[in-house]
């Protein structure tokens, strides 16, 4: 795959955006994340009046062959029924997007259904459902790079219209696996560590997607790059992701980071080109077993920590009016200059 | 005091309620405190379908006698110099407000200053600023039943205009001490554990701070009744943000729980009349040390975490969104029942 022209933010900005945050009318500090991110937000747009301009939600859709293995309870037909849904409103993205501004791309990646011409979800299948990586690479190098590559043109096209932050989302039965081996494998994290209950397992059926993804690292023989072991265990939408989060940091774009799944590609991006994690934004910890951990990796301190493991993006979605506080903040308060108020703490 | 009439809503239409959240087209609990939030609504307003309806946030302002010990860093000016300030817009609560759609009310609960006429600060003033509890009551017995009186009938007033949710926001410098003292009386929580930085103190300042406090309880010779310990050791602002909790529960309104001193008035009013934690959403936690102590008393669990210390109201405003979320969430997601999408886990 290509190296994007990735540039870690000028901070030579920082200290002008720090005095206008610490004159604002307030003790100082006391405004806490939102102080924070208004500050990162200035770094990445290289101002001192930050905005956020016309949101959007991508969310890569698509199957996986390690399904048929037992992983997960949900029925590979969920994939494409959810899709369908997604497009048609009334899923959990739905409400999320709708209340807070984001238009919703729903991209099928690899999902293992034709969707009929004009269902609304875009078509940009690389192909049908991964290869099991228990016993075969799940990609090609040539689907992996396509992946990355369309990811890339999506976050281009909402760039193109006006978009200056972008979430991920994802739906794909079974691609919690993938996103435990990824975070296993770049993170160096124990696998039992790295693996819980996807979307609703027993403890029972956690022990048996355990021992399947053992039996796959353990027939595994390629070597240990990046590219070769995200394409290997990887999923399509995983994979898209991970082009589209690389394209919005080339283009100095904010990049609102969901749960679990969308972390560990973020963690993929980061090892492939590492100034991308300036321009994220983590928006959710879930209860996910190891999304702790991988966050931990990754040094981010997400903005909620409300319990959703719905994935689709519904926790980057959800945590966005905060972003919206932060640059809120930033542009709107006034500074003790000012104002008759005497400066205090 | 008199007794409000707040009941503890049915609990005969949890059932209905939980049932209608598990069809949705997710996977069951996966959208976490979300669900959690529709259904406590739901209880609240004894319906399937929650709503909110025009949010208020009620800031009362006043001065506390205690300022004069060496409490806070804060001048005492600070607290009419930032309630005119809130009414013209431009401080930390006023882009909150604005962003979500909360209308803002500033109450001078008991300013030591004159507003002039038409300032826009609503004059509820029992007295100019509360007696030093170091050596005598904050309040007398007529005084403190003439907050709470006055906080219900600022509830009452925004009932009226429609609204179904309201936030208790505050300024008055020097009353991080009143709310640990009650923390300290009420919770039965040592009062080294009650006891923080404020809006910003140091090491030495929370030293001298919590021998203040620990004099005044010295000098105590009161009983220990709810009503005198409230009376004696509070302030104005907080005295009526207990009358417009009970009062707000009583109507069967939503009250948005704000930072460490709503929290303390929280539990004041539990105190009181313990059905009025029925109706507490809780928005923020913060640093200040005793926060999570008087959470814990109150087994409640804010939404969210993001070191705000700002008071005024700002943790529970910016929280609002999830609660949003919440009522979209159980009102516009489709059922299983209705749409084509397999119900899985």
């Amino acid at each position: 795959m290509r190296k994007f022209r990735i540039k870690s933010p000028d901070t030579a900005i920082l200290p002008a955006i720090q005095e206008k945050i610490d004159n604002l009318t307030k003790p100082k500090g006391s405004l806490g994340r939102l102080e924070e991110l208004a500050l990162q937000l200035g770094l990445i747009q290289q101002t001192l009046s930050p905005e956020l301009r016309r949101p959007h939600n991508i969310l890569f859709a698509a199957d996986h062959g390690i399904l048929s293995e037992g992983v997960s309870p949900t029925p590979k037909d969920v994939t494409w029924q959810q899709c369908l849904h997604f497009v048609k409103g009334g899923a959990g993205i739905s409400f999320l997007c709708e209340q807070n501004g984001f238009t919703l791309r729903v991209v099928d990646a690899g999902v293992d259904f034709d969707f009929p011409a004009g269902s609304g979800v875009i078509d940009r299948k690389v192909r049908r459902s991964t290869r099991s990586f228990l016993h075969e690479a799940a990609m090609t190098r040539e689907e992996f790079d396509t992946c990355i590559e369309r990811g890339a043109e999506e976050v281009r096209t909402v760039f193109d219209a006006g978009c200056n932050v972008v979430s991920f989302g994802e739906m794909g039965a079974g691609n919690t696996s993938s996103s435990s081996l990824w975070m296993h494998l770049l993170a160096g994290i124990p696998l039992r560590d790295c693996v819980g209950a996807g979307s609703g397992l027993d403890n029972e059926g956690i022990r048996r997607k355990y021992d399947t993804l053992q039996r796959a690292l353990d027939n595994y023989r390629g070597d240990t790059s990046t590219e070769e072991l995200l394409r290997h265990f990887g999923g399509l939408e995983m994979a898209m992701a991970v082009g589209g989060m690389l394209q919005a940091a080339e283009l100095g774009m904010t990049i609102l980071v969901d749960g679990f799944i969308m972390t560990s590609c973020m963690l993929a991006a980061a090892r492939l080109q590492p100034e991308v994690t300036a321009y994220a934004v983590y928006g959710h910890q879930g209860d996910e077993a190891g999304h702790r951990l991988l966050l931990e990796a990754l040094g981010a301190r997400p903005l909620l920590q409300l319990g959703l493991r719905l994935g689709e993006g519904s926790g980057a979605v959800c945590a966005y009016p905060i972003l919206q506080s932060a640059v809120n903040m930033i542009n709107r308060m006034d500074s003790f200059r000012k104002v008759s108020v005497t400066k205090y703490f």
